[in-house]
């Protein structure tokens, strides 16, 4: 038997040890980006790089190579699907990967992501890109160098990409994303002209912030996230992580003047968390115990925080409640509710976009990202091209960059690549959804009485148990039988709007 | 030049790179009693014992040996206070110490210590002293083989002591705390006498959390406390933690109904605070870099909470600001106020005494470590000769063990010698603030306008920016020009109470 091979278990203990390091850094960031002092920051900076720099070391270590040529890891089967094939599968992949990167580049690579996190932070503050632009030029040199190393198929974009999302494709990437766009365009159009329109002014009341911690925790535990596995902070900008087996933790941020980005913000995180709290723990470590790609990462939190948590039913469950956290909302009918958090209008602000004009934030983001890639794009240029596709797909001007391309984390922390995946996420959730109503049936009339659990069980038993078993492709076609497509997206969205706006 | 020297450099590169790991170390220790959820304790027990044994591993490392040999680190003269001397002088003593140990003997002191532990917890709340007893065998039995490997002056507990407190001898130790223990007894006999007393109810009104915490840390930063490089947060045993060069976080306990544990616990963690956030940066991680010992961090800590925290002169500025904070003080005085938070009462629980009394509590644990460690007390007898002794010096009788020896984590932790550190910083405390003064003027007319920082820069001056220069009693010496006497601290408690009960 394999799993009793002695090279098979030497890899086990390595990686455990490495997914000890690299938990350990988890922890870092986390305080980083929560509780940690402002002062501390340049010492977080060689405490993480450190780490980095250790992980990095095991993780090329040569004996991993020649562990893994023993067993032929590179010869695995794709299509073996059992516990030691995909271990093996995935760090021989890994393992190619990161062999490929100088040690001294992955060490810059963190270091830089620490300090242009900081002056992002205060660039965004201030509004000032020309303080924030020579960060951005070195992360893009960064990312080029990085792809150079690991090699790519058609493109630069491609090895950034495949950090995220394995086995994606630039090309196909595009495709799927601009038939997906090109049918959201004309929708948000017909959208914007429509006589019924929702009064998102309800949203914007006074939310006291207790009030809003208390709810959305509520919803967070009733949707099957685990407080004895994870906690809930306040951060500027929002994330899950994931610390250990029994260890994921999620933030947000409160606006007292508006509900929706503590109680949409939390649900998506939660969506996270549960994935990561309902991975095989007994794998923790291993490929088997680990998430697929962020694109199915983010198919779980779009899933809570939209197709789930905008729904009619799901608040037939939770207005009456969130009316006695906020007494002002009893002059304020459930589909009064429901429509105002769903309406649709183009806005500055990705993390605040609604479910259809988000796909337009990413695809600007990723156009220019890619563009960057390929030299075609300046950084000195970006302000003004984020400006004119902002305009041209959301029809309105931006008053400033810290509303405009100062708005994310992500190019400060060194992640080119990884926006399209926000959009693979919609993309993959709604075909799953598609899925998960066929298995289920009338899933809204759980909703409507408060049980949540039995769509959460059926994403830990289509997606959550694998692990790496499968890839995001794979892992797509063997739950629902086809390959990625726009289709049950626009669909959905189609369906959906268009009864709500009365198109 | 030395400095230059490649060995030297390549031993800072080590202990840099050592103290980068341990650093991590506390950033997981203060996660773990700060926010960690309940479900990731047994993973950050691994991650932690990782960590500590990376650690360990390179400090043991004969590479490091072979440097110090070439650099003749053994012979360094004691009274070289330059950095490189220092430096070299210290790191000597640490890796003597640490290879002079048996592997085995290291491993097994940390198993008991997690074991006895979880013992101890159980027979302190079933007050079954029987429970704990083999556990307290085992920890004397271990100290003492450990003691054996290190060698001693004259007795083991010289060596017990010294982990604690570089370069302190049991003998003086035993003479100093006699000498002032001789003196507080009938102080605390004629204190008890006093016809005049403090009402201490007022400290027991309701004091609302939110008040407390925002009266703590205005107090803490007005002494000087940074909150760039640090902060404050809630735990069940406050503690101050260093996770790195402008990272020093203090944490408390708030109790609604009595002002006292965080009001106090605050300004002395915020003092611990002070020393660590004040060494000098560019020495950290290397003795330079460091702090003296315990004691003298315990005396940063007693001063600010003792000497200056419970002055009349530091309440005469903060007394009407508490008064806003908790409108029910309007009708107490600021003298009933000082008195109350002044006052001395024999009590069961060392960490709940009272600055006199406290000596006390120290000085029988001292005398029964000591008798232990001399094989002159049996385990067996622990409870008597505490009860005896506790009668002895504080006039009451104890109601079980839990109350008496059972109270402290120490012995279970395996810490023998530790306990003296907490009235040595209370001497050393007294001893340079008299100096303080000598050197200041009249600190109490800066307490009563709200200056601090002319006494915080002193301490930076004279005790934070020298690291490791100096051990404690050099340190004590080079500051006041006399070795550690007990005089300065009963002068200065005599004198305070003497006025405080109207003797």
């Amino acid at each position: 038997m394999l799993e009793e091979n002695r090279a098979y278990k030497e890899l086990l203990d390595v990686y455990k040890e490495i997914k000890i390091i690299s938990s350990v850094e988890s922890v870092m960031y986390w305080d980083n980006r929560t509780y940690m002092p402002k002062a501390a920051s340049a010492y977080r900076g060689e405490q993480i790089s450190y780490l980095a720099g250790v992980a990095h070391q095991k993780r090329t270590d040569s004996r991993i190579g020649s562990l893994l040529q023993d067993l032929d890891a590179k010869n695995i089967d794709r299509n073996d699907t059992t516990v030691v094939a995909v271990n093996l599968r995935e760090w021989w992949r890994e393992y190619n990967k990161s062999v490929k990167l100088p040690q001294e580049l992955v060490e810059e690579r963190s270091r830089t992501a620490v300090e242009a996190q900081a002056v992002w932070i205060e660039a965004r503050s201030k509004n000032d890109f020309a303080m924030f632009k020579p960060w951005l030029q070195k992360t893009v040199d960064l990312c080029l160098r990085t792809a150079e190393y690991l090699g790519y198929e058609n493109e630069p974009y491609d090895a950034m990409l495949d950090d995220y999302e394995p086995g994606a494709s630039t090309e196909n990437t595009a495709e799927t994303l601009t038939k997906l766009c090109a049918e959201l365009v004309p929708l948000i159009k017909a959208i914007g002209e429509a006589p019924r329109q929702p009064d998102t002014s309800i949203l914007k009341r006074n939310y006291p912030i207790e009030a809003q911690r208390s709810l959305v925790s509520e919803i967070a535990r009733s949707i099957g996230y685990s407080f004895d596995s994870g906690r809930l902070d306040e951060t500027t900008h929002p994330f899950c992580s994931g610390l250990g087996p029994s260890d994921a933790r999620i933030t947000t941020r409160y606006d007292e003047n508006f509900i929706n980005s503590a109680l949409f913000g939390v649900i998506h995180e939660a969506g996270h968390g549960i994935y990561e709290q309902n991975q095989p723990k007994e794998h923790y470590g291993s490929p088997m115990g680990d998430f697929v790609s962020l694109g199915i990462h983010e198919s779980q939190s779009r899933m809570w925080e939209n197709v789930v948590g905008r729904s009619n039913a799901f608040w037939e469950y939770w207005y009456p409640k969130a009316q006695e956290y906020f007494p002002h909302l009893q002059d304020v009918s459930l589909d009064d509710f429901h429509f105002a958090i769903n309406a649709v209008s183009p806005s500055y602000i990705r993390v605040e976009a609604d479910e259809i004009t988000y796909n337009l934030h990413i695809m600007l983001r990723f156009e220019l990202e890619r563009a960057m890639s390929r030299g075609e794009l300046k950084v000195d240029d970006v302000p003004a091209a984020w400006n004119e596709k902002f305009k041209e797909y959301l029809g309105i001007d931006l008053p400033d960059d810290t509303n405009g391309c100062l708005q994310d984390i992500h190019w400060s922390g060194g992640d080119m690549g990884y926006f399209p995946t926000y959009s693979l996420g919609n993309l993959y959730a709604a075909q799953m959804y598609e899925k998960a109503l066929d298995d289920l049936g009338d899933l809204d009339a759980d909703f409507r009485v408060g049980n949540f659990l039995r769509l959460k069980d059926w994403l830990t038993e289509n997606v959550h148990k694998h692990g790496k078993r499968y890839n995001s492709s794979d892992l797509i076609r063997t739950i629902t039988g086809k390959s990625l497509s726009a289709e049950p997206l626009v669909k959905y969205l189609k369906s959906k709007f268009e009864q709500l706006y009365n198109l």
